[in-house]
């Protein structure tokens, strides 16, 4: 079903200025600290085993067990974001505390090839017993990526064994057959780490055992969580109550076929999606597509953040009802907009349609970025679009989920840049590349040349080793209200179709295609539905949507500050706000209530006034680095 | 300390219809439905030992227990209410109800006088070990109110004897002498109450043991909480994760007298600072009274809501930090609201400050009232002061706490009204009352004639056996732009002070006062330091504030209508809203933004037009009672 394939990350090399810095600033910073954390924290001590129990460094939760049965999985995603930093270039130092890690895993692995640290270090009797809450299948999914990842950029095949075992013991205790339990985790990851590792081995039993996954889950009666629970009764082990007490929450309540409204958690279904339409390419599977195009169209059209964050609650960690949007107290997970983003990519490659693109670009700029702060080392879990000045970026979390999510996204951002097929390039992303693609027959040398995310004026040169005729698709982004593009300095005229400007024409050595997106500040409105910004307004450039922020908007929180309709925005090349680093900002004037003459009077008759202002807006991803501030993205309109 | 007492509800007779129609719902439906309640959801079972225990109707709570814990002060809290039914008119078929409950907890009653029906029918060896989490002084305070009010309706001793044993059981068990335990209850409760009996009993042991757990309250180290898990630990019982883990939650993170920030559990605050206040009067403790003093400066000035809500957070249902005051998520516990109203009626009755009568009224008419639904049976616990039209009345609540106390308030409401001195008569409330009260020696007939509260036009006969001076104060509430006050058609001019009029004369038979007070629908204003609120206004008109509901406002959410800062307030009295209650709405002009020509777009740079509107307002009280719409208290100035 797939024509074009993503170019994968190592083969394409980031020239350009924005992404040179985030990804030099994970490779140096992020992959190191979150190492030195997983020891602090004692998640590395996890997988010495056999030993006691390492001390909780956490609370228990209030559901009755503690983080530690997510540990493997932060362990995995390092190792991801590790072996990626590899990919890059390789390090001594790195591949020694992956091998480390390796060891103890290696050691504490059941003879059977069962491993999971935190029931084979407490419980290794009550294994597979409670996959709705317990994450035995996610960890594992967590593991086999790192372990992917780590044999591609080092070729060690180590870990990938270790891995290939436990999975040889997943398949002989789980699956359709008489006699296995049929069943599949609470949480979704495995399967779409199941469907990496059969594009790496080609070996059918791996996508075979992802599509019973898929085709499992959500089947009722009985319905998996329900049988999985009895069986514990009749063997007399704690039926702890479901960490959320519905189906939903998992998305197994209905198969995923039929599966028409985006529920639950929300990075579970993400992940789910994300191998759901994995293994509609694979398969050829329209009744798939179908489902995973139908959720995309309820998550675009009614749940979705202007900064694709997504999930709106705390206490499901994930979506609500349609509209449900509320500002101050959005969750909008920084994994659920990492995981859309993997989402994003596979719906773009089963058709290559730039609303796919687009969100990618949308999330990837603004609520997946936002989730790493400038230095390389806070994060941001929950990702709130307004914030009274209270919101502080973590140096760790008691869940480090999105910690690892986010640098093993940024570390392997260039992979997200284009896609080669047989007779064409499609570039998605532009920011300053360089790759070498094989298409119609000849090696094709590429180079994008520009300054984006801050500026549209792209310049793409393409070198084939042989003069060849083929596609070139550039992606034209839904934000972008023009566009020119010119060959060889003549200018080209044709219209996008779905999101791309298509040039078939010999490409030789030396040609030189220029694309223009110009880059226009503009207001954006939120279907009234969404009821929390009516009367507001959020603005946007390019690829970012912005916020206002207390360091830049001094004298008073800024939510104070209303912008008049009228006002024009201008765009502003900064260097002074973030230690040299060039960002573009947004101006305009405001009107802002009058602070003063309050005291300690909590409600009054008498009004406030209101004073001219200017307004500064800075690109969201960029908030919370300099002290705590009060921010809005969803600005009153005067 | 105290120079006025209240004049207690049973002699103050509602002849006023606003009051009349809300007591007769709550004797009429609200207290007979919730017996059905308490039956139907096993809690009256649940009193009858011993047996086993009743299946759990709920599910388990997160943090491990279930809401039986409460369950005894629910059953006090009911037959409090529904003894001051008997009050009002003896019925017999409410006295068997409550003869039945006493018949079983005078079973269940231990032999050395322990009393608390959760204990002796789960864990009776785990009596007294987790006061922190386990609410057992909590209970037997609700008890021991409904105790004395059964007794005061009716004379029957029997319930309040069985009450006296179970307290007689604690002053064994706890105390400052050396082998006693050094504790108090996590959830305060019984301080209020023991100092209740005291008023009945006049027995001192009752008001020391008050005095003592208000002065151990907060001492440490060691702390209470913690000696007590130490203990637990010893003796090898389960040491449950605290509910809460900080001792603010509790107001015991430091001795009372030094708390000078409202912190923690809404509802737990309020019945402290009503005790303390309570105690202040009977000690003549000026620590204590000037520790109330700066707690209420604290809640007035930074955490209260303008329909007199309290608590902001279901996180811990209480208190978070100055200003923090969101709407469309706020807690706002209708028992906090209800137990403020207890608090200031104390503070009232240390200092006749009408700034404490104003809030009483400002509880009574908006954060408590709209507890409880007008036919009612169905019920708010939180009272969020915006909705996206999904908040329904609830015809129960797993934790049925406020439904009882919005319904014993009501039974009991008469006794807000006014208060009497040796030497004169303080009217705090109008509404339409008749009592007799004893002044200067002489019996004085009064009557309160008004529409209050939908107007201000109140008259006052006054007929004292012999003619005697004493002071008549008038409240002339805080929300009153202006006020006129004639004594037998005579205008009488001088200024009020400290928010109550004194008419100091000698009064006869036959003498009529009259007070206007002019109604004027107004705006208001929130400090913009409550971020939330900054560019909106809400509306009172009297001791009302309003709201906009979607079923007066039809065409869209609520939150599209906008209101101009010069538009006019038209106050209309309508009897078509709620089948003929007469009801003051306030009408504006006002702006709707466009809800048009959105389809399914979520997102879009094209702005949503304008169109002019009427805006219709109601009291908050009255929302949610024609099914589910948007609702706003603070709308956006256009």
């Amino acid at each position: 079903m797939r024509k074009y394939a993503p170019v994968s990350f190592p083969d394409v090399r980031l020239e350009g200025d924005f992404w040179r810095e985030r990804l030099d600033t994970v490779l140096a910073r992020t992959i190191p600290s979150q190492h030195k954390k997983l020891g602090e924290y004692g998640i590395l001590d996890s997988l010495k085993l056999p030993q006691p129990p390492p001390p909780l460094r956490f609370p228990r939760h209030a559901n009755g067990f503690t983080v530690q049965v997510f540990w493997d999985s932060d362990v995995g995603k390092w190792i991801e974001a590790a072996s990626y930093a590899l990919a890059h270039r390789r390090d001594a130092d790195i591949e020694a505390k992956i091998e480390a890690i390796v060891d103890d895993f290696e050691k504490a692995q059941a003879p059977d090839g069962y491993l999971n640290c935190w029931y084979l270090g407490r419980e290794p009797e009550k294994r597979f017993t409670n996959l709705r809450d317990n994450h035995e299948f996610y960890n594992a999914g967590h593991l086999l990526e790192g372990a992917i990842a780590y044999f591609q950029a080092t070729g060690r095949r180590r870990w990938l064994s270790i891995m290939e075992r436990y999975l040889d013991h997943i398949y002989t205790v789980f699956g359709s057959e008489a006699g296995k339990k049929h069943g599949y985790d609470g949480h979704e990851e495995i399967e779409l780490a199941l469907i990496k590792l059969y594009h790496l081995t080609k070996d059918s039993k791996h996508l075979d055992f992802a599509t019973y996954l898929i085709n499992e889950r959500g089947h009722q009666p009985p319905h998996f969580f329900d049988a999985e629970r009895e069986e514990r009764e009749e063997k007399g082990i704690d039926t702890q109550r479901y960490v959320f007490p519905n189906y939903e929450y998992s998305q197994s309540h209905k198969p995923v076929r039929e599966q028409d409204k985006v529920v639950g958690h929300a990075v579970r279904a993400m992940y789910l999606y994300t191998a759901m339409a994995d293994l509609a390419a694979e398969l050829g599977d329209e009744a798939l597509k179908h489902a995973c195009e139908v959720l995309w169209k309820d998550v675009m059209d009614t749940k979705m953040y202007v900064t694709a964050g997504l999930g709106p609650s705390a206490h499901n960690e994930g979506f609500t009802w349609d509209y449900d949007l509320p500002n101050e107290t959005a969750y909008a997970e920084t994994c659920a907009s990492v995981a859309l983003i993997f989402w994003a990519q596979r719906m773009l490659h089963l058709d290559l349609d730039g609303q796919y693109a687009d969100i990618l670009e949308l999330a990837l700029f603004n609520g997946a970025l936002s989730g790493l702060s400038r230095d390389g080392t806070h994060y941001f879990y929950a990702n709130p679009l307004e914030s009274d000045g209270r919101d502080t970026r973590w140096d760790w979390h008691t869940c480090p989920c999105c910690t690892m999510n986010v640098s093993r996204l940024v570390a392997s951002v260039g992979g997200y840049f284009l896609s080669a097929a047989e007779d064409g390039i499609a570039f998605h992303l532009y920011g300053g590349i360089s790759t070498s693609v094989g298409v119609a027959g000849t090696e094709v040398g590429v180079r994008e040349i520009s300054n984006y995310p801050w500026s549209g004026d792209i310049r793409i040169e393409l070198s084939p080793e042989t003069p060849k005729a083929f596609d070139v698709k550039l992606r034209i982004p839904g934000w972008a209200k023009s566009f020119s593009v010119k060959v060889n300095g003549e200018a080209v005229s044709a219209q996008p179709a779905n999101g791309y400007f298509t040039l078939n024409r010999i490409w030789s050595k030396g040609d030189v295609v220029e694309l223009d997106l110009p880059m226009v500040a503009e207001r954006l409105y939120a279907n009234p539905s969404v009821k929390m910004d009516i009367g507001r307004v959020s603005l946007r450039r390019g690829p970012f949507v912005y916020c206002l922020e207390g360091a830049d908007n001094p004298g008073g929180p800024v939510q104070r500050l209303k912008l008049p309709r009228a006002a024009e925005l201008k765009a502003q090349t900064r260097s002074d706000l973030f230690g040299g680093l060039p960002v573009v900002t947004i101006s305009a004037d405001a009107v802002a209530i009058d602070q003063g003459g309050w005291e300690k009077t909590l409600y009054r008759t008498d009004p406030p006034g209101q004073e001219k202002a200017t307004l500064t807006a800075l690109p969201y991803y960029l908030w919370a680095n300099r002290g705590t501030h009060s921010m809005v993205v969803w600005v009153p309109e005067a």
